[in-house]
């Protein structure tokens, strides 16, 4: 155990000093380049995904399986990956989680911690596979696939796990407590214990497997708890590949696999609401939409501790900047991105009656939204860029959710399309569409619209756009939002009521950054402060509530 | 506004300094004695108390009442107080917490903290007032009412401040981060705000009218939320002057009173309901019985943050000492301290059936149980300490409690008297009861009689013991546990079940420190990790939740 303790503690130790910096930190390159994982990774990684279609995944360690169960489909190739997984009953899973507790919670944290380290540098062996394993059952484009499932994803964990050791050394383990009573001194050893709460049960989703997944993942695990992982059952490869990581690691170290187990769906018995609803089961992280999120979020008044990202409205607030055309094609990325499938993507844009001042001059609301649905039609239409930026469209609702958009009756600024791929010619695409609103249309514009769809909000002015914005945030919740403004008065009247609406404000991106992105180590992802959820990755909440202080006091002996 | 910051500055890196350290600190000395608070600060303090006996408390700067309202009595008179207290609707009161909330939350967390401080030192000017207004509320002993709502409070109410201020200033206000991207950088100016829930709510309990109230009170504050403190109509006085001292502070630095203001029921009319319920109430925090506190734990599906102290049931696990005397004197005193009426008082004494080994020799259970309650009875009929240990019982449903055990039927070992007072002869009091049972009768020993009513409770052997002080703990709560044991391997297996139980365990305690007792800065008080509450003054957590961080970007202007 020291050894593996000792080789990873300078990577603890950085990770901590970055989530205080919050200046760029990356642990793992995101760069998918030969110069950095060498010639043969994305070949290699591309040849373990396709051996392991139509088999069965036989990596994970948690003891024989009750049945096999696989419902995975390519959104490229709309056809089942044939691929197969273990099933256990959760009662099993439960159980097996309970008996691992002990061996797990027993370790330093610093131990867990380097466990944990060790698990991700084989995760990293990896990445390529993970990232085909992303493409065909997410619909993410190849580039995002690597990057969110992979290092982006591995970094987050690293996060949680530098996050969770740190909350757990920040108080002495003993110490000696001298009461002077006048005449004598009470004297005490006293001693303080972090302890797990008990089985942790994380619940991904459909379009994130890995990004979404392993920081409650890796947070439950280096607080102590053991974790069983319910994958959203479209896409259970990528988690899959990183349970059986963990696992490795864990057996490596002479401690149980089912401290990490993977627990499936059977394709006729969903076991979610089963786990969840276990008693024995104390953590849950949830990440999907906001119906089954408020459900879970029921399951605190039975004592569980829940995290949540559930669905939230973004917006998009255009005062005023200083080149229109950056904007729009910065915005036109952000939407077109994974084809809007993101929880960070824009959805509403608030533009002002009478326009938007550029270098000082008003452009009208008319040619702004003109610019906007162009530059998006551009992007779409752009044979090198769109595949690489849209994807595929993950579940085929998303693609009737926006087919049904058409029949609303707003005004369309720009109809939806498809987009080509010249490499997956069944491709499920769907290019985004603009609808244009006006500010009294609020039932219209107060729900999320997941997928590709855009709506632009005509307002009377600035303070509109931003009240409307912050009340969206507020009630339905929100976990980005950008605005555009060079008026200093007005950003900070938007900073002070985002905040107050718990929402992350991205100011006049142009160029290659975007909303939609939050750098682990610095952006705090979902704050917690609205509806769209309370899992924040990862501020110090997100591990403390895994474990419980505990303190212990005796008389020094005299 | 500086020049307040500066002044307290090194009491706050002090305090957060010892929140770390966790060895002794006390800023606010225990001890009332002359040389430390001055010749006359008793004789002042009285006088001050007594001044204000039947008339209308008119310190509080919140505004015209819109009646007034009081309903105090002593129980060591039996008889009203008379002092009438300014009464607001729920609405008036909200409405001027909305009000206030801007001013206090745009202050930097230092400035806050210091305001907090300084007000905190015009409360220490009136410890002695605080202590004769708890004595006439409560029914404590002088001591008691003096350290417990005066410099224990204080302190207690300093370590929320501390621990509210570091989680606050614990990430960058402002960084810049680069991000190389290979032929150029990607350059964010990024800033974060701690953003305060809102308007906050603190319930306040009958026994301890201050020191259950000024952690939430003054945690909430330091992290910028307006707080309404809702006091139990029969304990008001001790925790309007704290009121009236932070108002006072808050004007004389150019703030709304009304950031903190006293909110007391009218006599035909309970406002607390109406408060909690809110929408724009964001934080509750509680002390009180488990009923209320489990609708107040039920609103936390509105989306409210909830802390709570309820009951619990206390264990002492008697296994084997050295000395049995002085370990039944120990415990006589916990239990006859303010008559059982502490959250923190032992109630269920596991005492296996062969014994307890006293310095290597089994003395039989039966002599265990006789020496306690021998112990207990000298106490409550020592004239020179009963009163000053015992004092008197606050609610007469507590006198009714004691009086009903005696008809259930158990074997009675001690039986409940009353306690003489020289000083007041129509005080309510009652000496503690001991009844034995047998382990099997669960349903008897598994709800918490508050009061001065012991359980012995004979037990096949020590592992039955902590079995059941765990099982009670985590499934009725526990805020302490005692155990007593001269063995290591026991002493673990103590730890182990009630840490899992999330149990603070003090072992082995004798002479002048009690299980009771919990020190700020030091003693982590309710974990947070059973039914008992989910409040631990002061860890982390306890602060954390009172904010949400937010944070905004924006490209570095090239």
């Amino acid at each position: 155990m020291t050894d593996t303790t000792q080789k990873h503690q300078a990577t603890l130790d950085q990770a901590v000093q970055a989530l205080h910096g919050r200046t760029f930190f990356a642990h793992y390159p995101e760069n998918p380049s030969p110069d950095v994982y060498g010639a043969d990774a994305d070949a290699q990684g591309r040849a373990a995904y396709d051996a392991r279609r139509n088999q069965p995944f036989a990596e994970l360690q948690q003891g024989a399986p009750e049945a096999w169960a696989g419902q995975e489909d390519s959104p490229y190739e709309q056809q089942p990956l044939g691929i197969t997984y273990p099933f256990y009953a959760p009662e099993t899973l439960v159980r097996n989680a309970q008996e691992a507790f002990g061996p797990w919670r027993k370790l330093k944290p610093a131990d867990r911690a380097a466990i944990l380290i060790e698990a991700l540098e084989g995760m990293k062996t990896r990445f390529f596979e993970i990232a085909h394993a992303t493409m065909h059952t997410t619909g993410q484009a190849y580039m995002m696939s690597f990057q969110a499932s992979g290092p982006h994803a591995a970094d987050r964990a690293l996060e949680a796990v530098a996050a969770g050791y740190e909350e757990q050394t920040r108080f002495p383990e003993t110490t000696q407590w001298d009461k002077p009573m006048g005449k004598y001194t009470i004297s005490l050893n006293k001693s303080w214990r972090a302890v797990p709460k008990g089985v942790a049960l994380v619940i991904g989703c459909a379009t994130f497997p890995t990004w979404n997944t392993v920081p409650g993942m890796f947070a439950s695990l280096v607080t102590g708890n053991p974790v069983i992982i319910k994958p959203h059952p479209k896409a259970v490869l990528p988690i899959a590949i990183v349970v059986a990581e963990v696992q490795k690691v864990l057996v490596a170290h002479g401690l149980p696999a089912t401290i990490c187990q993977l627990g499936v769906d059977a394709n006729d018995r969903l076991i979610t609401k089963e786990l969840a609803e276990n008693p024995s089961v104390k953590l849950i992280d949830y990440t999907g939409g906001t119906e089954f999120g408020n459900y879970i979020e029921s399951l605190q008044s039975q004592g569980k501790v829940v995290f949540t990202e559930k669905t939230g409205v973004n917006s998009v607030i255009l005062d005023s900047c200083d080149d229109l055309d950056k904007v729009v094609q910065n915005l036109a990325f952000s939407v077109s991105l994974y084809s809007g499938q993101m929880c960070t993507a824009p959805q509403n844009f608030f533009i002002p009656e009478q326009g938007v001042k550029v270098a000082g001059t008003l452009v009208p609301y008319e040619e702004v939204v003109q610019k906007l649905a162009g530059a998006v039609q551009g992007l779409a239409t752009n044979p090198k860029a769109a595949p690489h930026v849209l994807g595929a469209i993950q579940n085929p609702a998303t693609q009737q959710r926006v087919a049904d958009m058409a029949g609303r009756g707003h005004r369309n600024a720009l109809a939806h399309g498809t987009v080509d791929n010249p490499q997956y010619q069944n491709a499920r695409t769907c290019s985004p569409s603009l609808y244009e609103l006006d500010a009294t249309q609020k039932e219209h514009f107060s729900q999320e619209l997941f997928g590709p769809i855009m709506l632009a909000i005509k307002t009377k002015d600035t303070h509109e756009s931003i009240r409307l914005a912050a009340e969206l945030a507020r009630e339905h919740g929100a976990i980005s939002c950008a605005a555009y403004t060079t008026d200093e008065q007005i950003k900070e009247e938007i900073k002070d009521e985002m905040s107050l609406a718990g929402t992350a404000v991205s100011f006049n991106l142009t160029g290659g950054i975007y909303v939609n992105q939050n750098a682990a180590f610095s952006d705090f992802h979902v704050t917690g402060g609205n509806p769209a959820g309370n899992a924040s990755f990862t501020n110090p909440e997100f591990v403390l509530k895994r474990f419980t202080w505990v303190g212990f006091r005796e008389p020094v002996a005299g």
